[in-house]
């Protein structure tokens, strides 16, 4: 299964809002058909979001039709479109940086092929990098999972939320490749259900054991001594190691804590972003109250009742374990070990 | 609302798997419609079972056409199928066992027309100790919501839970109508979705303001210091204070305990089982995996998959302010003090 896909001309999105019950694809061949499919959540996942972008930004320039005196100022409308279509995850913005620098540095030319090709290049090296990324993710990560282990995890943080493999379930896949037997607790993850219908699909095709539960039934299964350590993705990683993932990860972290349960991030350093000193600095995306007032259409609350519906919420560093990246794992302390890693090459 | 209404040889059970969207009635004529309904959770919330369960027992007379002699029999039966339906909620056996002791009482008698007139009169005494014991909670309970609270509450335990106002949700009605500005907070309550669909539903015909969560926002909201005090209800107190209630009650105790907020339970002492001396004696029970894997009949994962779907958590008594009883407030030391008031008059 390929989050995304890029065609030559076209980024071909895997739409994930009703997986697996339903397979839709959305060829995009324009910037602003991926940052719609961004912003409903076609496509989802910090390192899927980024690489998504990355190639939305190069359709912008394949589309350009423009004199070229403007095509610089054309493609800044193309970047503000595509980092405005969600706040928290800090990949988006990376992603679209690391296209608008490889676009400065071609400003000596005035050749739209080349320019185009060079951008469609540089998101294929987003794409790959995540790839490779994601695996290094998993062999970090596969040391701190016991033998036999159970897993919780929340959300999707899988092939689907990346560009191949996954971050948490990276850690989770290489463990089971290494041959350890460790089977897997999914919590549901409302409003969108990532973990219901993304993780649980994705671990049933590798044959990993997997358990759905509820969100509400973590705690429970953490009192009966079910969980030996919790794994989850992250959207935005402060300076100080506040982790900003999906919503319901604190909530996770602080029950993790309660119980003595060790619980890991993994994320690569493309997520961890130097510049917001703690999570309080996080943006938090609020989405629609029709998320929570109805489910695939279908009513679930009365239509008027008021919702307060935020995508995401900080975990504080002190209950996170250790932050898995491509680079090593990161433990506290966090403001010094998270500023070494990321100066590292 | 009523969740139930006796109307003379029926019970009108009002079938909340649909509510709001859909207003279902099941007219019980025969004690196994009751146990079916029971099951079923058309009828749901601790009292409103065992008033249902009582009134069950009454059909199970009225419906009797065979000798005298092994009447009695016959009605250990009714019993038996009657407390079959759900494990959890001690107010189900409390309510069998008031009725097999008018039944025992009545003994001498061998005219069935007294009996099943005896029977039902038992059983609309327990809907009205009910509705007497829903207010008094709400008057004891009022005292410890401050002015302008904001109040979390999990499913529902309100007029649908009960035969009528309601124990968490009395309480914040007495507030209410007592001119304290309070506003709620509901968590929807997977995967039955009592707090999305009843709980808001309640409250908003009562023009009290509520906002609703998923149950995995309830951690970022406290974090938020959005939330001053928690009410729940209760299925089955233990002699040591530790309470079984729907399934993640437990994860909101140790939020509220690790964010400092007071945490109220709200029940009848119907709901006190001093039979049972902790927490790890109640049973709890686990009901069909399909439950989450679909909702109103659309699938929501995929359908082969493994699934835990315990409906009850405890929650230990340590994490617990105060049990809020129609005979006052109980708190820590509870062993010495839920004691006492059953005692009590």
């Amino acid at each position: 299964m390929k989050a995304i896909e890029w065609l030559g001309d076209t980024l071909r999105i895997l739409n994930q809002t009703r997986l697996p019950m339903e397979t839709l694809y959305r060829d995009a061949k324009t910037y602003e058909e991926v940052a719609e499919a961004i912003e409903k959540m076609e496509v989802r996942g910090a390192p899927a979001i980024g690489a998504a972008a990355a190639y939305g930004y190069a359709l912008g320039a394949l589309g350009y039709q423009g004199e070229m005196e403007v095509f610089k100022e054309y493609m800044e409308k193309v970047q503000a479109r595509l980092a405005s279509t969600r706040p928290t995850a800090v990949n988006l913005f990376w992603a679209l940086r690391r296209m608008e620098d490889r676009l400065r540095d071609l400003q000596e030319l005035d050749d739209i092929g080349r320019i185009r090709q060079a951008l469609v290049e540089e998101a294929d090296k987003i794409a790959d990098d995540d790839r490779r990324t994601n695996r290094l993710i998993g062999e970090h990560g596969k040391s701190v999972v016991p033998d036999e282990a159970n897993i919780l995890t929340h959300c999707n943080a899988g092939a689907l939320a990346t560009v191949e493999y996954g971050t948490a379930l990276g850690i989770i896949r290489a463990a089971h490749e290494s041959g350890k037997k460790i089977h897997v607790y999914a919590d549901e993850t409302r409003p969108f259900l990532q973990g219901a219908r993304l993780t649980t699909w994705e671990l049933i095709q590798d044959n990993i054991p997997v358990t759905l539960i509820a969100d509400n039934m973590a705690g429970y299964v953490m009192q009966q001594g079910k969980i030996d350590l919790i794994i989850v993705g992250a959207d935005r990683i402060a300076a100080n190691g506040d982790t900003a993932n999906k919503i319901g990860t604190y909530s996770l972290a602080v029950l993790a804590h309660a119980h003595g349960i060790p619980f890991y991030v993994a994320a690569p350093t493309s997520t961890i972003d130097l510049k917001v000193s703690s999570g309080q600095d996080i943006p938090i995306e609020e989405r629609s109250p029709q998320e929570l007032r109805e489910l695939f259409g279908v009513p679930t609350s009365p239509q008027e009742v008021q919702v307060y519906n935020p995508a995401f919420d900080v975990t504080p560093a002190k209950y996170i374990t250790g932050i898995v990246t491509e680079k090593g794992i990161v433990s506290s302390p966090y403001s010094v070990n998270l500023l070494k890693i990321m100066v590292r090459s």
